[in-house]
């Protein structure tokens, strides 16, 4: 069912197979060689000039992970496929789809995905933000002091 | 897996059966005799005073429809249960899950579940954002003289 006016773009834009979505490009992340992330693509859902929050689609391969990183934007994140792990903070949390997860100004977090499957997460964050900070070498120190984020970061 | 520091709130609130989650409060709509809505909840998911963008999710009970309304404020809409029909300015569309759909300023809609099953959708908005106008008999009559929402305005 559309408009008469069929040379309108819809107001709506379907879901397919493997999580695309019509109209909606896809980013994958290439490795530069650092390996500070793995198998991570990105859509980005909504983002207009008429509204502050985008929303973005980011699907981590099985066994992959999001970049380790803080910024002062916060990210309110719904996990949309799939489960995993997340740090954020000093927290280490399994994660399952629908669950609701919050990364607060500056504080590093990471997603991974289980080895089994893709881990699809929506992200909404303010359009006009500052960029991501990487972690120093004494920023991995201190975190690996906690033998559980340790472990959490040595995944392979 | 948490936090040595139990006190502390995690960054995760947990998905629950019925799509509810950990410390996110249910409104229900109070049907005050208008019927401009029906059977219809909000739950605020991410709002926060350091973020531009609000996260809601709304469920509509089965045959139960959202308000018919417009505002200046930009609606980005990802359907996360069900299925169901919106109509937005002069498309009536059929809605399934993970769909997108787009609501820009000043435009009609509202959105309908199908009879068998809750329409369940995710509503990103901006914090600050003007109150919805509701139609006044010209603009409803505006609306009927198309017979596609015509129908979809009258469907019980």
């Amino acid at each position: 069912m559309t408009s008469d006016k069929s040379e309108k773009q819809s107001a709506r834009r379907a879901f397919r197979k493997d999580h695309r979505w019509d109209r909606v490009e896809l980013h994958p992340y290439k490795d530069d060689g650092r390996a500070i992330f793995k198998d991570v693509t990105r859509q980005t859902l909504v983002s207009r000039p008429d509204i502050a929050g985008e929303l973005r689609y980011f699907e981590v391969g099985p066994g992959g992970h999001s970049t380790l990183e803080r910024h002062q934007h916060v990210h309110g994140v719904l996990i949309l496929r799939g489960s995993g792990q997340a740090l954020v903070g000093d927290e280490v949390m399994e994660l399952q789809t629908n669950d609701l997860v919050t990364v607060p100004p500056m504080t590093w977090h990471q997603f991974r995905a289980t080895e089994g499957e893709p881990l699809g997460f929506l992200c909404m964050v303010d359009a006009v933000r500052d960029k991501p900070q990487l972690p120093e070498p004494a920023d991995l120190e201190q975190l690996r002091r906690n033998k559980q984020i340790a472990r959490f970061l040595e995944r392979k």
